[in-house]
């Protein structure tokens, strides 16, 4: 563990994560961490995730690594709080799912001598709250870092190093690249699921019970991604507007095509690209991305 | 288990579960059944799932009660096979996804004394084949009757008496109802899904192993839809038509409205209807439809 003193900056998921699988090798890192909310903080202090302060000022104190554990939109009036008090040394890193904006809206307040090193680890369940944390949701996953040019290189590594501890593969790319990445892999993914939840529930010749009722497989997934926190997702989409619509873009065209060649009974088209689709899946399984358990591997009596 | 002798028509994953959990419970029921692909019947042989035969008139002779298990567009003309030589009193059902164009293709070929129940378990995986069925994929599972006017009540029950005895829980509704109901529970989220793996898959500024390693929450769950049967697939919108493109329809129309709120930036309206959605996945886990389970209650590490 390279840091002896760790902050996390909102209380959420991710963060009440982090600090639980911090302690469940280093027992003996100080960690704190604070949370806008009373709620949450009380919560956080029951939970006992860590020393719970009652403003960001205090509990960035002596920090050696500052962790943004909050919505991508409020990163940088977040940061501007306690950024001046921050002690030379210090590395800051973040969670955001997107990182040219991030990136935007922190580096004209960094102080001279601390360091950012943006990051996204790519982990979560559609719970929010510190309450949904637990200590092995980054074991085998991926965490993205998009260093900054100008960062010295050893400061990137101890980040590296600091999510390996916590269980997760590292990788670096370009936070551009980043953006759009994460646009396909997840945001535009959301955005869709949210739209096929929101026909369903308006439709009116549909009671909802029924829909609620037999959500089969397709739908019940869709409704558990569109579960996920409504401010969390609202900001992704603010701050990665341009990948967003671009991938949507190419998205409308696909579905369009395919619409078409339903309306036209085009069954060799859909066939071959239902057939194209499936062996992205076989990859993913190769990659030990995911598991091919019966029903998902959910209980079966659920 | 109102019925003797039962007869499966196709040999894939649900046919194979259907003969597992009648297994599970009667053991002496005669279960008959037959495919079409060589391999198919012989996987079937080593895994002891029946008596399986070299064709359809084998696999019915006698039987009380005949499941046709194949794609939806296949049902007419599999059941034209053997029609003729089932028995007087037997009783027919299906599995398909889609009951209104599947009972137009069976009832003009119904023969004098022969009954057909309509029917579709809300079940399955996105795996395929005889190797892939279980004895519980059907408990606490819904499993949709689309009954004929003409059909004999007590027909009806039988048909659902057999379902529950499989653990499943039975409900009836008219089959158009039914198709527009699965129009938007499954249907177009696997068209959806289909779509966005497509577009994944396109994108030649991001590498396939980028798209495979960093698939989070969100895509992962797209790849396993779009990893189901193509046929299956291709069968269900040639035959859902009508819903399907009704359904995609008001699907187009809320991302556009929502496209519109991320390149205008209206966060407001990102947030309601994320808030929204965010409900329907309530209703669906007090239902008991799904589990909320860390990390979709799939194992940790895989």
């Amino acid at each position: 563990m390279p840091y002896n003193h760790i902050a996390l900056i909102g209380l959420g998921l991710i963060s009440a994560s982090i600090a639980l699988a911090i302690r469940r090798k280093h027992k003996t890192v100080k960690i704190t961490g604070t949370s806008r909310s009373i709620d949450t903080r009380n919560k956080a202090r029951e939970l006992g995730l860590c020393e719970v302060c009652e403003n960001t000022k205090d509990a960035v104190k002596n920090a050696d690594l500052i962790i943004l554990c909050v919505p991508v939109g409020a990163m940088g009036s977040v940061f501007d709080e306690f950024a001046a008090t921050l002690k030379e040394g210090a590395t800051v890193t973040d969670v955001g799912s997107v990182k040219v904006e991030v990136i935007a809206s922190i580096m004209p307040l960094l102080p001279f001598g601390v360091n950012f090193v943006p990051g996204h680890p790519l982990a979560g369940t559609e719970n929010s709250g510190p309450e949904s944390g637990f200590d092995s949701l980054f074991d085998n996953r991926w965490c993205l870092l998009t260093p900054i040019k100008q960062c010295p290189e050893a400061s990137v590594q101890k980040v590296r190093s600091f999510w390996e501890g916590l269980g997760a593969k590292v990788d670096e790319m370009d936070a551009e690249h980043h953006d759009l990445v994460l646009a396909v892999t997840s945001h535009v993914p959301h955005l869709i699921a949210y739209t096929m939840v929101g026909v369903a529930d308006d439709l009116s010749n549909i009671t909802k019970s029924e829909v609620i009722n037999y959500s089969a497989a397709g739908f019940r997934d869709f409704t558990r991604i569109a579960a996920s926190d409504p401010t969390m997702w609202r900001d992704v989409f603010l701050n990665n507007k341009g990948a967003s619509l671009e991938i949507l873009g190419r998205f409308t065209e696909e579905l369009t095509a395919l619409q078409r060649a339903v309306r036209r009974g085009d069954g060799d088209l859909l066939f071959d690209y239902f057939t194209r689709t499936r062996e992205v899946r076989r990859k993913i399984l190769e990659a030990g991305q995911d598991t091919d358990q019966p029903n998902f591997g959910r209980e079966k009596n659920n």
